[in-house]
Parts: C-alpha cells; structure tokens; sequence
C-alpha cells in the first residue's frame, strides 16, 4: 500500500522508532521559527545550549505578538532576541515586518521540509505541503541546536475536497466545516491531510487558513499536497528554486476520512465561546454588530485585503460599528498601499492597525461590555478578547466585510458585486526587514535588557526528595490556574523571578510565600493536571520555586511533557482514593527515586501522617533519561 | 493705538469685565471641541447641566486618545460620548478619524472665532487665527450649555518673524526657539500672536505646529494672523466661506515682542526632560538613536508626513532603529495613500500606527531601557513615554527621517535630495466618520457602560465646616500627587468612586479609606498646592470623598478653580507659621463661612489644640457665587 503527503516526509526525516501511528518517533527538523512572547525564553534555552550557531537548514525569529509597547519590556525583548538571532546564525524578521505564519508562508515555506515553531499556529506553512508543528520553546530550542523532534507518530485523516466554492464562500468556511465535523477535541494525535480535486480550486494563502485554523482541531498539524498552484505562488515570491512536487501516491493509506463538498458550503460562523461551535450565517440570522476585526495569521493574506477592499470599496462602515484591519505583513500591507486598496479601505472609514497579531491576542481592540464582535481570527475562547461580557463570531473576510457595511451579521451571498481577485504574478520582494544574522558571531553582544532574567535549570536527579506539600488541587486545573496569563504578566515571559509570584495566584495567593519558605516541595493534584495551553512558564515556574515532584490522579498531555523537560518528577496516584491521605502541608518523603524511574512505581512516605503509599511514572526511555539528567538541557549537553 | 489681532477677537466676543491684561473678563464661545480622555467627564457634566442641545454655533467630540483598547472601558467611553453626542446636538468624530487637534484645523477652524477644547494643545487652531484655548473640561461644558469662559484678559506678545526659513529648518524649529528663548514658564498670562513678513512663508499646517506647541510655553494661546495663505488652506478644504481676513492695526499695541530671524534658524532639538532644554541638532552631535517617532497633533499634517516620505523614499530605516509613524487624521491616511507616499513609508521599513494620539500620550511605544528616542512631539517630560530610563528628544520630521535611516541624531541640511512639498488645490473631503447629531435628540439612548458613574456634585456651601484634617502635605504637591494617572488608572477617568480610592495614593495609601471613615474634612498644606496639569479630577476626587477646604501656603492657578468649581474652599494662611500648629487628624472648626467668604476672611479653629488661626480668601465676585452655589454646575443652573 502506498504512502501518504505526512508519512513520507517523517520518512524522510526519521531519526529514531518505528513510523508506526502511535509509536514515539524523532525526526530531524530542517526549519524552525518563534515568535516573541515565546521566544526569549527559547533564546535563553538556546544560549544555556551553549551553541554558537543553529545548525537548522534555517531558523527564524519573529516579533510580532507584544507590539504595543506600554513600558520597557517589550521593547527590551525585541532588542535581546535581534542580537541572540544576529550573535547565533538565526534570520530576524524586525517588528513591523508582519505576522511569523504569514511571513513564513510568503518568504521561507518549502514543501517537504520539516518545521517546528514556537507557537500553536505554525501549521499554517502546512499550505505549501511543509511539515509544520507547534511545539514548546525547549524543543524548538533543542533543534535549533541540531537536536531531533520527539513525537508519537500520528494518524492520519484525509480531508476530501470534492468540488469548488460558491462565490462569496471562504476557505475559513472550509476549515469552520471541518471544526463542525470534527470539534476542537477531534484531531488529538492526527495529521489533517487534504486531497481530492477541490485541492487544485484554492490558493496557498486560501491552503493556509485551513493549515492554520487546523490547530483549533487539537491536530499535531494539518497539510496541503503541493502542486501547480504552490509553484505558482512561489514563483510569484522568487522562490521558485525550493518548490517540489507532492503528492500522496494513489493508493496511500489512510487511518480516517472525512469528506467537503465545496459547492454545497455556505458561510459559517464558530459562534461564542468555541471555534467548533458552528452554524450557517444565514441561520443565526442578521444580529445587530458593534465590532469587526479582520486579520491575524488565519485571514491576513493578499488575497484577503483585496477581496476587503473590493467589498468596502465606495462603502462606508456602519456608523454604529467599528472596523479594524490589521494587514499580515509588510508585503500585503506594501502591495495594497501601491494599488490603491489601502486607499479603499481607509475610505470606508476602516481603522488601519499595524501589520502585527494585535487584537488576536489581547493586544488591544477588545469590544465594549456586551459587545458583539465578528473576527477572522482562529479562537474566540471566553476572555480572549478582553471583554469578559464579549460575544466573539469567527467568520470569513467577507462575511466580516460585508457585516460592517451593514452593520449586522450578514450573509455575504447578499453582496452582488465582483470581488474576484488574482493573485499577482510577482509580489513585492523586499527582505529588508529581514536581518541577516553576523558573518562572526563571537564579535555579537547580546543586549538584554533588567527584565531578561536568567531562567532556572534543574540539577540531576537525587535518589531521596523529600518536601512539604505545597498545595491541593482539584480535577482539571489549566496551565492558567498554574501560570496565569494577562497583558499585565505577558511583559514579563522572560522573567521567571518575577513570573513565579503569580504562580498558581487566582486559587492560593500564598503558594510563592509558602514554596520559598519550605524551600520547595510537591504539587498534590486530581485528574487532567495542566489542561490547556502548551505554556512552559507552567513548569518553569514551580521550578524556580523548588518544587519537586507533581503527583496527580492524571496529567494532560503536553504539560507532563513540560514537567519532565525541566526535570519535575510527574507521578500518578496508584490507588486514586490516596489523595485523600495527604493534606497541604504534610511533609512528604520518596526514597530510591532512581530506581523506581526505571521501573515505573515510586512509595510516597507521608511523615506527618504515617502513612506509605504507592505512585506510578509512565514514562519512555527518553524520559527517565532527561528525568535523571534533571531536564531536557542537562540532557542535551550529556548527549552531545 | 491700534488693536492686535487677539485682542479684536477677544472684543468681538467680550461678554463680561474690562479689556485690560489682567483683569477677570468674560466671552462668549463660538466652538468647543473634547476628546474622549477628558470628554467622558465633560459630556457628565453636561448631562448634568439639563441641556437638551449645545448652543454654541459648532461642538466637536473626538476620539483620539483610548484608542488601545485593552479592557471594555474604552469601547464604553467611545459608545457614551458617540450617544451624548447624536442626542445633544454635537458631532462626533469616530475613533480612527484623527486626532482632534489635526481634523479640527482641516474640517473646523475658522479665523475670528472663539474655541475652547478639554484638551491643552486645542490652540492649533490658532494656525488660522482662532482664538483657542485650552480648558478644563466642566469650562467646556458650561459653553456647551451657553455659558461665557471667564479668563483674567492675557497680555500679548508680539512675535516678529523675519526672512525665511532655509530648507530642512522646520517650523518645529521655530517654536523650539521661541521656547529656548521664552520658557516652559516665560508664556504664562499671555497670548503669542506671530507677526511679520515671515508669516507669509509658512503654510497653515506650519502654523498650526506652532500655536499648537506654544502650549508648551504657558501661554493662554498663540495666534497667527488669517491672510492668503490661510485662505489657500480654507479652499483647498472647500471652506473659503468660513475664510475671513485677519490683520494687526499698523499701530497695534503689544506689551511684550520678541523677534526670530528665521533664515538664521537651524534645526534645533528639545532634549530630555523638557520642551524648552532646546540645543542645535548639530551641536548636540551624532548621538545614536534605537526608536524615531513621528506624528501626534504637533506634526502629523499631510504636509509633514509628505516630507517625511519624500526622505524615506528609496532609503531604509537604519536596522537598529524603529521608526513608528502616525499620521494625524484620516484625510491626512487617504492622500498619502493615494499618491503612493504611503508605499515609500512602507517600503522603507517604518511602522505605520493608526492614526491617533498614540505613544505621545504613552499609549504604545514605549522605548527600551535606557532607549534614545526622537519624537516630532510636543512634550518630553521624564517618564511620559512609558520608560522611566529613556532619554526624549523632539524635533522636526525632517530631522526625526534623516535621523531614521541614518540611525544616529543627524542634522537634516545634511540630506541633499530635494523634499519639496506643496499644498494640494483640494484635500480629499469625506467627512464621513464625522457622524451628524439625531434631528430628534430625545429619540436617542445613551449607551452607559458599568465603568461610567455618575460624578460627584457638591450642595450649596454651609455657614460652618467642620471635619479632621485628613492630610497635610508639604510643598509643591502636584495633581499627580493628588491624582496619579497611569495607563492602569486613565481607563476609569469617567468613574471617580474608583479613581478615588487612589486619591495621594503615591504620598498616603490610607487617605482614601481615612476620608470615607471621618466623612469627609480639610486638606492642609505646603506652598504652590496643585502645580501641574489641568486635570478636573484632583478636585473632583477630593469632593468625592467628602473634601470641604484646602487650607495651604499657596495654590497653582489652575487647580485652584477646579476647587472652586467644585465647591471646594482654597484658603490661603494669613500667618505662614499657623502651618505648624495642624497635625494630620486635628479637628477643624470654621464658623460664619458665608460672611467669610463675602469677606476673604476666616477664622479657622482647630478644636483638637484648641487654637485658632485666621486664613484668607482670594475670590472674584463669581468665584464667591460659585462657592455659595457649591460649585459651578449648581451656579450655572441657578443663573438660567
């Protein structure tokens, strides 16, 4: 049986295991990219590596997330990851020059080469048939440093596209259909893989909304074949050299299948609070609308600002609505300038943001209270805004468009007029906001600014730890209850110290105070610990604070992942009722802890009570060897 | 003796008093103009005021200030003042449409009229000879409603420009001089009114950078006359019918002049921390620059930004400089967009924000530590861009450009190509987002969202006071002592229970929480009490809580008809040494308050010492109306 787009570049990049759905595998990562809320701390990981210069085929740093700059911290920020970029071989793409998926997709995508970035959206590059995971900053870090990336291999679903879209129907209706079809839950542990002949009817900017949005699915990430229509659209970037053909051979196998047909789609809306929670705009009906925001890396591309501009061109935006428009790059926002579109749009009465993720991410533009606001974002998670009393509609550029103009939900079927838009022959190539990195990095001085704090690393393993129990926690405590996240914490992403004030401050305002005062300890948790976001700080903190070991009645996936990396020592209750035998403040105690990392069962002595019980490590071989070292980078240096 | 041109139009709408500098008179308001950082709490104060529709001949609401958005309390600001606006006869400018001070000058300044604005730098319009000064906000209510503005008549200040200026010498260098030769306190209690045969060789948006930053001098206002040029700028704005000649009598009277040899002038800079530390760009040297910043309502016109495209043009920004640049209205974005320049901003590698306010008022920003900034600003005080570290220097477009590429401080004579600008004979006209109040107003809702409270009104003044003294303070307290503004506070401007509970929370956390327990009582304190900005809300904070009288050395001018204006009693110590025998929560004890007034005497017991001490009241005939009244909203409404 033949094999599919997914399997046959993890072939060609394997390392290490079986390519087998399910079986832990390593492959070799050809390109890498962050961003900068994620990035200085995978900068500090880099340095602490000790590596003079990346040893990917290409790596590159983006500032796009903290660009409004409300005191010195971000601006710092930007200046440390420019010079660790120019200092260690990596390319910087300067603040101003765009969004990192959607720069990425224009200068430095390539079909069949690997990708690991720092941030969950990096899928979109999927769009030209690349190989594009999300992942934390450590990893991302170990393979700048020429480190393997360490995953189970997944599934894979094929996604038949039969047909062609109705006019005034999006490729975010495609993938808003998939999100119906699928949830957000659905995708855990699979490839998404499109095929079938609705693949040649769409573009790679349309490819890479659906590559994009695809993260919402909980995909490991999503991929197009690349084609005609990829060598067409990099020959219009001038890169025509990297392209290559791909395709799945014809009787590739496949684990799952589910099937779109284009021409029966019509415009969707993922409703409030869930991007799987999607309906037929036509069916929520023609509700009154205070904001729409167009942009972010799902919808930001060429091909969306003039398909904008032709929709607000000689209209105006609704009296009662604001409209804001981030462009997603330089180069969009350069073409539009030069042909008239951005004219357009400023005359409809738009708000032209800075070309940047903004609003997506918190970064100002949240709605009023009870605001309604329709975005061509990828998330409208409760809160995400800004506006807790916020309702947020993901919809397409046109349906966001349209529904400015009128002021209320539209179907953009309504709009009559043409708004067909080629994509240009040639786009404007300029990289000159794109620094290249020094011919001599030694002669390099790193800028890094009093917010830039050293990050705390792990020392081996010790055969006895003992500690109080710090804290007590229920079932399904998020990376948010662990670290929280808000545009006042997100300045200081580079300063643990700091950070580790807040650790764990919306349920125990004490638990910094008490962690520093017992000189550390354990985490006593119940079932699904650490669900949510992929955030490092989660681990990065209690580390810094000393805490040892996490037992938990279950772990959520990538945060057991985190633990580990920073060498905490993540174990499961054998028995669940022994959660009940342990209070805060007990003091624990676990003897021969090597050991029992080989063989998976650990004794948990509870002093203050005088009482033993048993605990569980379900761990790889890999994973009692970074457990050992004391975290992923201890192991990285003894592996080298 | 003849009449100069501020003194014709102070005649022209003489309401109240004698015309002679320093003398209390009235005069009728033609235009009053707000912004949405101070409106909130004018339109409050209206609404207080029972006025179904404004009666000056032309109210403007901008939007310019909040424009970040990071919470629900600035959509909620922008929603009030839109709704107050359509019911109450005023236009509102929507957020995205420019700063104030920019769209008035294009679509509202008229010469001969009077305008009064909630905001410091309102005398732009001085570019076209209007008469416009900056005011506290509950001023502007009050004209609004009909009232007169009451001032002590200014002296003026002849201002002689001789020659031309040479190319890349802006008009910002200019009022750098003025400035270096004046003052940041030299223009207090005067009108600068530019005349000589200088005047004709600058173009309005010259002007209008000009009266705009002679804010920064003290002064009441500045005024060019209205000639060709003006009318030139008028038609081109298809407002010639608004144009009227404005000349000085050949034999006017000036009481003070000054003279500019503007050929003589070269491109000067404000370094930090103040507007009138002016030094030569040249002599101050090459110093590197890591942030540029143009824009603000100093020198965002579409003049300077053509300037500034017409440097960047073919350049890039230096690799360690980011150049952020707002242009200062809408119309100012279509035009540059229109004729490509906006392109050659782009390709040069700028940042280009809304068009707004931004980092001039800290909104964004904000430089690295330690950052050297250049900024086409009007104000480099310490800490105002966000980074207590940074070092502000402002100068002109032309050398903020140059500087840009270059990426150290640069002497823009150096930059030879020509940069040429003319006016265009008509600016694109599309007063769209200017949104026209309802025929009907009592047809329209206002929108009040939870973080707008209602503000506090005082009752009319008793015969006696008494209360604890509920704080004493030294010298020079400043209305940032009183009440801090910060970006975490200034979303709550139109919410004083919450802003009050920060009421000298810098100097005193306990004094809101003592206030509210004691219900109220005496403010004592040093010498020049309320130095600083205009802000209503170091009064209104104070009233909040229960604050009856300041009893200090001294009060700055205009805090102290804020306290009026509230019903807040400002006296003065007969006896400096009285200051002595108060400690903070003596009981204070003032009999017969009302004779005392009419008086400008009081005694004042302090019951805990028992001693008596007498304190003196400086008041105008009003003033004593408006503290009988409890404050100026009650004296309006008595006076209908």
């Amino acid at each position: 049986m033949g094999e599919n787009i997914a399997y046959k570049i993890l072939r060609k990049h394997l390392v290490e295991g079986e390519l087998k759905a399910g079986q832990p595998i390593a492959i070799k990562i050809d390109q890498t990219l962050t961003q900068d809320s994620t990035g200085t701390m995978a900068y500090l990981q880099l340095e602490a590596m000790n590596i003079k210069k990346v040893k990917t085929k290409r790596s590159v740093a983006f500032v796009d997330h903290n660009m409004l700059q409300q005191g010195f911290e971000n601006a710092d920020d930007h200046k440390f990851i420019q010079t660790v970029a120019e200092k260690h071989g990596i390319l910087f793409s300067k603040p101003g020059n765009g969004i990192c998926h959607q720069v990425f997709l224009e200068r430095f995508s390539c079909p069949g080469d690997t990708l690991i970035g720092s941030d969950s959206h990096t899928p979109t590059a999927g769009g030209v048939g690349m190989l594009a995971i999300g992942a934390g900053g450590l990893d991302v870090a170990v393979a700048m440093a020429g480190g393997a990336y360490h995953i189970n291999a997944p599934k894979v679903c094929r996604v038949n596209l039969h047909g062609k879209l109705q006019r005034m129907v999006a490729a975010k209706d495609i993938i808003l259909e998939v999100l119906r079809q699928v949830t957000v839950k659905g995708g855990v542990g699979r490839i998404f893989e499109y095929a079938g002949e609705g693949v040649k009817t769409l573009s790679v900017p349309q490819r890479g909304t659906i590559t994009n949005m695809g993260a919402e699915l909980g995909a490991t990430t999503s991929i197009f074949p690349s084609d005609e229509r990829t060598f067409e659209y990099m020959k219009a970037q001038g890169r025509e050299a990297e392209w290559q053909e791909l395709k799945a051979d014809d009787d590739a196998f496949y684990d799952e299948e589910i099937t779109i047909d284009l021409g029966k789609l019509k415009p969707l809306a993922a409703k409030p609070d869930s991007p799987d929670n999607v309906e037929e705009v036509e069916s929520i009906g023609k509700i009154k609308v205070d904001q729409v925001a167009i942009g972010s890396c799902t919808n930001s591309s060429y091909e969306d600002l003039m398909r904008v501009a032709k929709i607000l061109k000689g209209h105006k935006v609704n009296k009662n609505v604001s409209l804001v428009i981030a462009p997603g790059s330089r180069q969009v926002m350069e073409m539009i300038a030069r042909n008239g579109a951005l004219g357009d749009i400023i005359s409809s009465g738009a708000r032209v943001l800075e070309n940047a993720c903004g609003p997506c991410i918190g970064m100002g533009q949240a709605p009023g209270t009870n605001g309604i606001s329709l975005r061509t974002f990828n998330r409208n998670f409760y809160g995400r805004s800004g506006t807790l009393s916020a309702k947020i509609y993901l919809v397409s550029p046109e349906t966001a468009a349209v529904s400015a103009i009128n002021g209320y939900l539209t179907d953009p079927r309504e709009f009559e007029e043409d708004i067909t838009v080629e994509l240009p022959e040639k786009f404007i190539i300029d990289d000159s906001m794109i620094l290249k990195p020094a011919e001599d990095g030694d002669k390099v001085e790193i800028v890094r600014g009093p917010n830039i704090k050293e990050f705390p690393i792990n020392s081996a393993l010790k055969n006895t730890l003992t500690g109080k129990t710090l804290i007590k926690v229920e079932d399904n405590i998020t990376t948010d209850h662990i670290m929280p996240s808000n545009s006042k914490l997100l300045p200081f992403r580079s300063n643990i110290p700091h950070l580790s004030k807040y650790c764990f401050s919306t349920i125990d305002s004490e638990f910094s105070k008490n962690a520093k005062k017992f000189n550390g300890g354990f985490i006593v948790a119940g079932s699904n610990y650490g669900q949510g976001s992929s955030r490092e700080h989660a681990a990065l903190a209690p580390l810094y604070l000393g805490v040892k070991g996490v037992i938990a009645k279950s772990f959520a996936r990538i945060h057991k992942a985190n633990l580990i990396n920073n060498g905490i020592v993540p174990m499961t209750f054998e028995n669940e009722a022994d959660y009940d035998i342990i209070d805060k403040f007990d003091d624990l105690e676990i003897d021969n802890v090597l050991d029992g990392i080989e063989n998976g069962i650990l004794v948990v002595k509870n002093v203050s009570k005088d009482k033993t019980f048993t605990v569980k490590l379900d761990l790889a071989e890999r994973d009692k060897a970074i457990l050992r070292a004391g975290g992923t980078l201890n192991y990285a240096k003894e592996s080298r």
